[in-house]
């Protein structure tokens, strides 16, 4: 499978990682960047002036000298930004990049101990603690990251250095992990180690990776033993990560095995990561019972613990999930990683089985919290993804001090715009999907692809100015005369679409969220129109931050209302039931947007009215309304914004 | 000034403190109670398996042995109980009580150092550091506490020890403090030693303690200053109250000298202890600089900072204010104490300048926040009093962990129940006040009360069943032929007023929030009746957390809907704009209550429906509403409960 993205919307992101991200991503790992770092919250205690994670490294290998400074899950930046490099160098090689990858390589290669050990702040602060304080360490999660990374670098450029470097890792957590006697029986406090031995197994074929997987997979029910075990045999010293060290058994997602697993707990990111490598685990493995314990957790954060925008995590205390129904708009978390990751997850569950719903949610996180996540410079990220957000509380409420109105230049927990990075990077790969030789169109990306099935030849060209509206053509061309069979994603959002096979109309037919097309001849033109209606969006009551409110959306794309827009006090503005929208396209806005614009009313309080009144001492006005999508919020100065509005 | 109340509804709450409260508290001060003590908050790190506060006082008296346990301010405990006792006991005298107390006293003396310190933290554990940490060491406000307890006991009692004592610590911190070279610049980070040493003044006459105060005071604006240099002389020492070494200025109230502060900011008890003191030192003083500061921070707090329940305190981190109108319902804290500490700032603002609407808040915050504190056994206490709580979401979501739905036992920081035993303990010094050889009404309590005006006796007796009905008879008696003036408040919430003299119908004028009537004959009779209806009240648009909800009240009375009398989903129960009310007092609910019904609607979520649609899934469906009085909540189980309600 070859994809090229042709796409405005996708080029203008993608040339934003090539051009602004990996550069300056690269500047910050070295401390060469000028910039302002940003505390996600006040009370973190982990230093942060710069990011040292590039020098953490040549101290590890001797070629520097000084202490570890940062997260101890700092390598993770860098094998972040090694795998987004890997996928800008697929698109396009750049020698320069390749220059800069290569370094990074081989300081990774260079900071490894003769035993396949790496993790730099353990080889450079406190070697006698490897593998002691799993719950806190970040060992296996760096690791995990290293292997993601490895493999993309490896199949991109062909190093050969890093996949052997990454073999060699393997080896050694191999050595030290799993059910025979004398091994440690325990898997990270952070789930990510699992997805990078399957993309390691998927590189080399290497069974052990695979069973080690499963391995960390299955024992995770009985880590609280683990790490009990490991705190009285610690006793005395000073955690790794304080704020971890007293965490609920759900924020590790250790409750109980994750088979038995039903419902989104704990640390937003774990839970994701766990379940993305459960799904994949499930689908190689052939294995019911996980399978059944994905869809569990999928069903409850889809109908129950999941934000109109695709965010998720419902506190910043932990960076968790709570209960169903309970997604307060003002004080969430939803934090951009979290997302990424519901996207691997929706990615894994539709190769486990084919459900267009898995797109759709695919794409929901994608078009809203993912790209919110960046600003439209390139430079300045959230970690926070807010549905509603008043700026002079966030700045002296500190309930609500994680709730940026403007995206900070960097992260000192700098997770989120990596991840970013690797994510829109490797976009292409979330378009089609090739299964049971049948090809599935998952994303309307405008794009070039060829495909090897049947042993026929496949080229797709697919057109589309998708977000912007949804009309797409795709014009195959096959080498041969088999039936190929094309899956075409039909949103959950959509209504009343309509296609055309080579000019004649069709009736689609859809079945379990996709029109089937079987494609026979040379060359086939399928025309599909999905109507980007402006949707009014409803929360199920039980949500009780929503009640009253409406939220607008058109095609993927949630819409939200700023005050630089509206006025201030956005909670005083009302939409009507039954007041038409009126679209327009405004190019040199925001990079361009459709925006969305309807007539409302707004409270206006009378001048000098008390605190409270036995009488309404407000009047109501009239009040043009303008909507702009959620992704491109927080773009113009520090504002107000909301996604959910009262409507009377 | 005598005074005896009448009214059986403070009569059960007074009794509730003599016969439950009070005798209870003394067993868990001295550790023979079986109670469960309950954290506020998950992350609090201090011990609180055990009060152990009689027991620091016996090892800081050398009478026992052992460490220290406990908050730092743990002895304010034992000083609350002694001024709630003093109370108690004056009401109506015990003997089983006056020993425990004069036992209490004696400890004290005994612990007491031959300098006159006084504070058995600093005794036991860290003499080496007594006065060398103010913003964290609560030792001042311990003595505030020890003044204040000290001045009501010796009053009631006449027991000479206490007073010396209390005059010896104060001695001792005034050789300690002050001006004068030597000694040391600052005063402590909570304030509270400054209204202590007021009573202290007014029951010795000794001018030192007022200059005292005034100094405390006035260096405020510079502990800033005087923290940074106890830091620094401290250096490399364990902070005494780890949390607070990094508090912002305004934590403290030292952003600026007091009598340049405009907002109340910080710490709300902080706050509003400080404002107590400050408009008593403007009384005392004529110090017209402080008393428009007290006049403006008054008017910040209640034009924008106070929630319709007079509670305050908008954010449980840093129990603190946050901004203008930023009045959410279910993150706040709304301290019990701080609602306390509100009717103490609005007594000192009558006495400074009699106007009613200081009186309209001590009100406010008495009948319902105050109330709220405790349960209607006496024997649970709410530290955190909500105005929308779901128990579900307080177990599940760490955010609203501190928002309980069930008043616990006990407290670790048990700075509340004692402060409530205080309060309804001396609710009798709040019905009048005699003021320019006038005697006004504040409070509408049913009481007897005799009075020296112009050298005339005067005797008032005061019936009502308040706040069942607002129908007042006052009974006055007098001795001479002097006119004396009457001030009866005419409260906010009243509408339609009306009066007679000794039978004979009487405009009401209103002045100030009083009705002013003068009394001549030897008997008078005033019936005053203010009709109870029952009212809807709207915050101001500015407050986002109210926008499109109403909330009712009946006289001074704030009302909430629980969901033991609704369903639950509150937030799915809409009022209707224009439907009547029905009263109905039941006497055997909740200790008698007036019962508020109405018709309003619910909205109810189809079966199996999605958390997201384009269309309304809920059908709307008629639901009786039942309210009840915000201070009777809680004592029906866990519950949810709400006092803004949405409004169709």
């Amino acid at each position: 499978m070859n994809v090229r993205i042709t796409e405005d919307f996708w080029i203008k992101y993608r040339n934003l990682v090539r051009k602004e991200m990996i550069p300056y991503q690269w500047n910050v790992l070295n401390d060469i960047a000028d910039i302002n770092i940003e505390r996600e919250r006040d009370d973190d205690a982990i230093p942060n002036e710069k990011s040292h994670a590039i020098e953490n490294f040549k101290i590890a290998a001797g070629l520097s000298e000084g202490e570890f400074y940062g997260y101890v899950f700092q390598d993770s930046d860098v094998y972040k930004w090694l795998e987004a490099a890997s996928y800008v160098l697929r698109e396009e090689d750049d020698a320069e990049l390749r220059k800069k990858a290569d370094e990074a390589v081989d300081l990774i290669v260079a900071a490894q101990q003769p035993d396949g050990y790496l993790d730099t702040y353990f080889i450079i602060k406190e070697p006698e603690r490897k593998f002691m304080t799993l719950r806190e360490s970040h060992e296996l999660y760096c690791a995990g990251h290293f292997f993601e990374a490895a493999c993309a670098y490896y199949t991109v450029t062909g190093n050969k250095k890093v996949l052997e470097t990454a073999v060699k890792l393997a080896d050694c957590i191999d050595a030290h992990f799993g059910p025979e006697e004398g091994k440690l029986h325990g898997a990270d406090g952070h789930p990510e180690v699992e997805i990078g031995l399957m993309k390691l197994y998927a590189v080399t074929g290497e069974k052990r990776y695979l069973k080690l997987c499963e391995y960390f997979i299955s024992i995770r029910g009985e880590c609280h033993k683990f790490f009990a075990e490991q705190d009285k045999a610690e006793k005395g010293m000073e955690p790794i990560f304080e704020g971890m060290r007293h965490g609920l058994d759900t924020y590790f997602q250790i409750q109980e095995a994750p088979a038995k697993q039903s419902t989104a707990e704990g640390h937003a990111v774990r839970q994701i990561y766990l379940c993305t490598a459960m799904a994949e685990l499930a689908r190689e493995d052939g294995d019911k019972e996980l399978a059944d314990a994905c869809r569990r957790i999928w069903r409850n954060i889809v109908d129950r613990r999941m934000y109109v925008t695709g965010g998720i995590g419902s506190t910043v205390n932990g960076e968790a999930f709570t209960l169903d129904y309970d997604l307060p708009n003002d004080t969430m978390y939803c934090e951009t990683c979290a997302s990424v990751g519901l996207i691997f997850f929706a990615e894994n569950m539709l190769k486990l089985e084919s459900k267009g719903e898995y797109a759709d949610v695919m794409e929901r996180a994608l078009y809203n919290t993912v790209l919110s996540g960046m600003a439209l410079d390139g430079r300045h990220f959230f970690y926070v993804n807010p549905l509603e957000v008043d700026p002079r509380q966030s700045r002296k409420n500190p309930t609500k001090s994680h709730v940026k109105a403007v995206r900070p230049e960097w992260l000192a927990c700098a997770c989120c715009p990596p991840n970013l990075a690797r994510m829109i990077a490797s976009v292409d790969d979330y378009i089609y999907m090739k299964k049971d030789k049948e090809i599935y169109v998952n994303l309307y990306i405008a794009s070039e692809a060829s495909f090897l099935v049947k042993n026929e030849k496949v080229k797709i060209k697919l057109e589309t100015d998708y977000p912007k509206s949804g009309s797409v053509r795709l014009s195959i061309k096959k080498s041969g005369d088999s039936v190929i069979g094309f899956k075409l994603r039909i949103p959950g959002w959509a209504e009343n679409v309509y296609g055309q096979i080579d000019g004649v109309q069709e009736k689609i037919t859809e079945e379990k969220g996709y029109w089937q097309v079987d494609v026979v001849n040379e060359y086939t033109e399928i025309n599909l129109n999905m109507p980007m209606y402006v949707e009014r969006n409803y929360a199920n009551t039980r949500v009780s931050a929503d009640t009253g409110k409406v939220c607008i959306s058109r095609g993927p794309l949630i819409y939200c209302a700023e005050s630089v827009d509206n006025g201030e006090e956005l909670q005083n503005i009302e939409m009507l039931e039954d007041a038409p929208f009126k679209e327009s396209f405004e190019p040199k806005l925001l990079n361009g947007i459709t925006v969305i614009n309807t007539e409302g009313k707004r409270l206006e309080q009378k001048e000098n009215s008390p605190l409270y009144s036995h009488k309404k001492a407000y009047e109501v006005k009239d009040q043009k309304i303008k909507l702009i999508p959620y992704y491109a919020w927080g773009n113009r100065g520090e504002n107000e914004m909301r996604v959910w509005l009262h409507e009377k």
